[in-house]
């Protein structure tokens, strides 16, 4: 079979060797990427090698013996042990801390649920199902207090959505660019199937106040961690989720229920929820006052930023992978919006003086992490690599310098500018403002 | 806030009490659906007990100290231990056998990786990637080798897919109808997000006879199980995957490489997978000949029935489950094509008599699970559910006894007929022939 391209697909449609992203949808291409351990390109045996496969790999003991029984529920290889989240915590209290999703070791769109970031403010509770209670109260016609089980009951909806927390990838606004793997600078987003009972159903039963405008959404934990929510967004797309990834939701993503709030920031998905207020007015709560509000450079400041902007990261190749030399590589990475669906791609790899598109994995769906991949022709030459997503509303993700243009040096939250992975002639990457 | 519905949202669309699809669209509703274990209805405290939570449920030791600590990769809730694979399998040897994925216990679309459904015939081999090697050999330009890290610098694609093996639901050929939890009867069909290299990429950089028209597949278990497959079909879409919902492929779902053979019956989508001999005939291994051949009424044998057709089941309410009554439910179901999407979901409540026409949940992905969703007021009098499930390509679901009048009383594989509940008037629900 004849190989399916041409000397046009190999000709760059932006600075630094992009090709046209049309390239891997073609058959019939000698291509690599960058990956983890660097082995050689495809091993080429003589023929007759291959009659009966090679001495070492051929004969390993696994093909030798019956191999390991099954198991009622699986977890992942022992070679794959290192694919962990990374926890970042105090030590007193235990569990007062974050922990990274490891983007940099996974592919495609959903998150395993056991790599699903936390932020927890008091460790984990472990709650007991058959206790715990969801109390519907405030500014309603008829209070309501919800069993686990009478929930799981009403109807049901799912959706593919990305949690992120709007304390993701702060350390973007530091003065010098930090050095960290993908996952423990920006793995503060993952990816899920949620599945539960729309809240507009719960609080329509509970019956609403003409006058009622929020809601205090208030977690187990023994924090009681609470937020205030506008009633508007609860009636139109939240859930109260009792699955996630088909299972039921992990303890430290909110067992037995947690408040999915599509698209906002990862706060006020509140985890182990278990009382919903409804009110006229927000409470002004520690975490919408003390954190999560941020002063700009006019002297005014922001409040209630719950919409988690668009935002793009190349995950492949980026700080702590290595390249192997001039080659064809894919270029890989995820971006979402909160607004809705990613709407286009672009990446640079000359520091953001030419773009080209990158192929979007399908399903594209809306506040949800999307995949995409664009080829690139590297020539062993320095590189600045880009990405830059653009959402269906329009927007465009910033450049660093705009972003801190507008929002400042007080920032904390909400960092989603353009980020560059500077590739050096010897093939190792580093995080680079530029 | 006004209940948003109306006296005709309530009127029978089909017989036995089944109701318009888009009830579960509109807010505003009091309804419920059949649970595991069965609680009132959502209690209702007076307003005054609200203002603080409920005594025991309210104060439960989880909000008195701090929780459960970080862990690098989270495992599900003590409390949901129940919800495991039913095994299935020979004590020698030992991992022969299947186990079963758990679909009453399940909800959405995706199956949890560690609840993905097993069928082994030597156990699960303990491979290291860095020994393991895919020869692409036979009738080829040039033989290769791939190591486990070369291929991951390949350009990759991600695709959402069921896999069910051709057995599945095999109890249907019963003289008498299985009494059994969902998952142990039809639990042999599970749903991933697969990623990796396109086959059609390997196979072209191998350079393919022109004469070819087969590829033998094995994997590296004690077995070295092997299966013939059209070449045309691993060119159009066949994957070899390397991650599996995010995260790197499961030992017992192949790691380090699996072959994918979208909407193709379980056993070609092989484990382990080490060798590719491209041939022009089918190699007529033991499961192509001793197993997975049927005869049928004529005196023919069918062979190579590799596509899995078009089925649907109601996974609640299901056998093990109860009823608590009259009242409005959600019956919610799956539904899966191997020939492409899921069209049109119909469920009837008067076994089979009229029909009404299923909510599918979004996205409806093309050789995927789908997730339906149909409203139901049962009278407390004894009812038959059914689910018939019709394709893109407009194929039907057959009934029980068409299957068994075209395929005789000799077949094992491929049973894909219209599943019947018997719900009885104290609530318990029966698998039927009806």
């Amino acid at each position: 079979m004849a190989a399916r391209y041409s000397a046009d697909d190999l000709t760059p449609v932006a600075g630094g060797g992009l090709l046209h992203r049309r390239l891997f949808l073609k058959q019939g291409l000698i291509l690599a990427v960058a990956g983890r351990a660097l082995a050689a390109s495809p091993s080429r045996a003589a023929a007759d090698d291959l009659s009966r496969p090679p001495e070492d790999p051929a004969n390993p003991f696994w093909i030798h013996r019956t191999g390991l029984p099954f198991t009622g529920y699986g977890t992942p290889s022992k070679y794959e042990k290192f694919v962990v989240r990374n926890i970042g915590g105090n030590r007193t209290p235990a569990g007062e801390g974050v922990s990274w999703t490891p983007l940099e070791d996974l592919e495609g769109m959903i998150t395993p649920s056991g790599l699903h970031f936390e932020r927890h403010h008091d460790g984990i509770p472990d709650i007991d199902p058959a206790v715990h209670r969801l109390v519907i109260h405030g500014r309603v016609r008829q209070p309501l207090m919800f069993t686990v089980e009478s929930l799981l009951r009403y109807p049901m909806r799912s959706a593919f959505l990305f949690i992120e927390c709007g304390g993701n990838s702060n350390a973007g606004w530091h003065e010098e660019p930090i050095q960290r793997p993908l996952g423990a600078f920006h793995g503060l987003v993952s990816c899920s199937e949620w599945t539960g009972v729309p809240l507009s159903i719960l609080l329509d039963e509970a019956g609403v106040d003409r006058i009622a405008s929020w809601v205090i959404a208030e977690g187990a934990d023994a924090g009681l961690l609470n937020v205030s929510l506008p009633l508007a967004k609860l009636m139109d797309d939240a859930i109260v989720a009792l699955y996630q990834n088909g299972e039921r939701v992990r303890p430290e993503n909110g067992y037995p229920l947690r408040l999915i709030v599509p698209g906002w920031e990862g706060i006020v998905n509140v985890k182990w929820l278990r009382r919903l207020e409804v009110t006229d007015q927000p409470a002004m709560t520690r975490n919408e006052t003390a954190k999560y509000t941020e002063l700009l450079p006019s002297g005014k400041a922001r409040m209630f930023t719950f919409v988690m902007e668009a935002k793009s990261l190349i995950t492949s190749p980026s700080p702590g992978q290595k390249m192997y030399g001039a080659n064809i590589y894919e270029i890989r990475g995820l971006a979402w919006s909160g607004r809705g669906r990613i709407a286009k791609i672009e990446v640079s790899a000359d520091g953001g003086r030419s773009w080209a598109e990158a192929h979007l994995e399908q399903p594209v769906l809306p506040r949800c992490l999307t995949r995409f991949r664009a080829p690139w022709a590297w020539n062993g030459a320095p590189a600045v690599l880009k990405s830059r997503a653009t959402d269906e509303t329009g927007y465009v993700q910033p450049e660093r310098d705009v972003l801190v243009k507008e929002r400042g040096r007080e920032g904390y939250f909400h960092y989603n500018a353009i980020v560059s992975w500077a590739v050096d002639s010897d093939g190792s990457i580093r995080h680079v403002y530029a």
